[in-house]
């Protein structure tokens, strides 16, 4: 086979970035290949807009079925993005017999089971290591030589805008409201931030991930999400005080036949791996029953990770074709027929250790309704901290509890949120400190 | 295919841990990789001990051949160790056939090109994940998912003895030979502990991790290779005080179509993910033209992990077995009759800051000759530091350089050290801060 023909739909930053990929590197793909890989054409409703790329001429079309119906091209290359067309254009490509790589993190995390489904019955390979930590190898991982691992733990820095404002705010003592600002201003952040910083974008990762690590269809509806919004300056630097850095953490865990599934901001020791993960980076730990914690990092979005990650699915599907075979495993790495519906884990009922910030009046007699009503409801109290007064007399309380059931600190804080002598609305913030 | 028949050479700790993992996950593998793996039969010299794992009877053996020339046996998994007779024995079983699955780095780094040539003649696989950082996924994901990457960097810290060693000198500030002591006690190091400690296991490793990187053959004997055992804690104060870690890394860069291959003493800044590679962890960081810099991190040995990349490798053989191939791919990544002969550049020719620890006598000019002699040799100083007078009259002066060339370095020393008012021999370690 001298050569794969490729056809790619959606010509954006990733789409010039695989371009330029196989413009630089085609011939060192060949060397490991055997094969040339060929990118026959290019789909995109704007096709005269300059992309500081060279494409030969007739590749560009605005017809997608020049790609999706080219019965030459073997792979499709979807970057088009969001649930439809993508979706629509996927299951044609499929129909069609095409091999899929895929970038589109949404389209997978809510309509993974059709796709898969159909892929099944065409004996196509749908990739997607793009998807989750941009070029980060943590798919292809998982799937590929952790194959042999009881997975019990997830955890990721998965989005890079969040990180990079949780990063800036730490190292600067910046509120969320002005780093979010500048963030838009230097591009790191969209004008409508909320898919990002709200937590979205990262359970949609997370749903991919739990997927592949237990073999899984997940319920994005289900996975418990909180963004990073409600974070202020005085929390980072309590956590520093503890000990701690606060980041967005995707977190999967295995409790038997349930998983635990939620994104959420989590501080973690400063001493962790996890927590040098800064600015736009990505990191993934894992920790399986054989292999032990195992830690990925680097670039988790950008045109050229992203590509590398792209590109490094079609040499897979590419080095099955020179082999003489079209699928060589199921998108999920387990057998279509083994996939499971573990049931994700209500959040009342995952423990934790928490930070809380209370927004107390200076009063006598503060600290012990406080520790009265967690003592109630069967939460004990780590370690306590109380600063000096502010101006406004009020002053903020922070508790670190021990391990407690997430049901309980609701019930509590439902309790002590009303009380006169509690100005506003308490803030919580989960601990993760007792990996293995 | 129902099962897939596995035969096991050298029955020590990670053969153990082969069994373990097959017997704790062979569901979960078959669910997989729809085949079981079978452990048709262990040949060990020694078949009495107990190794803490249940084994079925007539399937421990001390006749080898039991494994290499049963017709059944598809995948031979060496864990013998050591140059013969491991190859002797993995080349037999290429001869008839069998696919190779090793954790055999010395076998490799000497004997590789022998290997695979053979294994290309026959068409069969060698794959050896365990051979380079335990469980870590790196040479799947080199050979994998980063596929289209031109790498110009690989830094690794490969040996979990050394990092032991460095590590709890940094945080204890004891000196080389009383941490070796304790380790060795530990189990943390070896009884001749030279293997490890004087950079042998890394360079190995090394050359293995820039034969995938960069497709080439490499000489080990072409490896400048130095250990740590020159290592003081006054070293590792001095690091401290001007931001850095020591490790011990191996350190593979592209130069056009020249290869540095070096294993040394670094010096790395403290906000570097590698320098919190602690204890018995490994990690390597990747440097590739499209992906940017990724790391991994996780254990390096043990029976466990290592016994997770075994398996990965077997797993992904059975893949291919299963979709009704032989091989996919050449043993390196690159097509066979792609692999090159790249030069190592010469020692002398590397650039590099440098750290250098004069011991010298605390008398009137003495930095004025030592600075003199760095000048004469075109090595300019970026900073110094002169702790305060000892009680035998001398004093460290240590000097961190701007990049200087190996050869100007050495040069100059060779001049200083023996100035009348140098007591000993300096000491010199290499800095590495310079990393996109």
């Amino acid at each position: 086979m001298n050569e794969i023909k490729i056809g790619l739909i959606g010509f954006g930053t990733i789409g010039a970035g695989v371009v330029k990929l196989l413009d630089k590197n085609g011939s060192l793909l060949e060397e490991k290949l055997g094969t040339r890989l060929f990118l026959k054409k290019i789909a995109d409703l704007d096709i005269s807009t300059d992309r500081g790329v060279e494409v030969e001429p007739g590749v560009l079309t605005t017809n997608v079925d020049e790609v999706l119906c080219d019965p030459e091209i073997a792979i499709v290359i979807e970057l088009i993005g969001g649930y439809e067309p993508a979706r629509s254009f996927v299951l044609k490509a499929i129909a069609n017999g095409k091999h899929i790589v895929t970038a589109n993190k949404a389209l997978l995390a809510v309509h993974g089971e059709e796709i898969y489904a159909a892929a099944e019955k065409k004996g196509v390979e749908v990739l997607f290591e793009a998807a989750v930590g941009g070029g980060i190898p943590v798919l292809s991982s998982i799937r590929g030589n952790l194959a042999g691992n009881n997975f019990s733990t997830v955890l990721g820095i998965l989005n890079g805008t969040c990180n990079y404002i949780l990063t800036r705010m730490t190292q600067e003592g910046a509120d969320f409201a002005e780093v979010l600002k500048n963030a838009q201003q230097l591009g790191y952040a969209e004008a409508d931030p909320t898919f990002d910083v709200e937590g979205i974008d990262t359970a949609h990762k997370l749903c991919l991930l739990l997927s592949l690590c237990f073999g899984t269809r997940v319920d994005l509806k289900e996975v418990s999400t909180e963004g990073i919004s409600s974070i202020a300056a005085v929390d980072i630097n309590f956590a520093r005080d503890f000990g701690y850095k606060i980041k967005l953490l995707a977190i999967g865990k295995r409790d038997g036949e349930r998983i635990e599934a939620r994104v959420h901001p989590t501080m973690i020791p400063v001493n962790y791996p996890l927590a040098d993960v800064n600015g736009v980076f990505n990191g993934i730990r894992l920790s399986g029953d054989f292999v032990g914690p195992v830690m990925f990092y680097g670039r988790g979005a950008g045109m050229e990770p992203t590509a590398s990650a792209v590109i490094g699915d079609v040499a897979d599907i590419a080095r099955n074709l020179v082999a003489g075979i079209s699928r060589r495993s199921a998108p999920l790495g387990f057998g279509d027929d083994k996939v499971k519906n573990l049931t994700i884990k209500p959040m009342g009922e995952i423990t934790s250790k928490y930070y809380i910030r209370f927004n107390a009046f200076d009063r006598p007699g503060v600290l012990a309704k406080i520790s009265g009503a967690l003592g109630d409801n069967n939460i004990s109290i780590e370690s306590m901290m109380q600063t000096a007064r502010s101006t406004n007399c009020t002053v903020p309380i922070v508790i670190m509890t021990h391990e407690a059931r997430e049901m309980d600190i609701r019930k509590a804080l439902s309790v002590i949120d009303t009380f006169d002598v509690i100005k506003e609305k308490s803030n919580v913030i989960r601990i993760e400190d007792n990996l293995e």
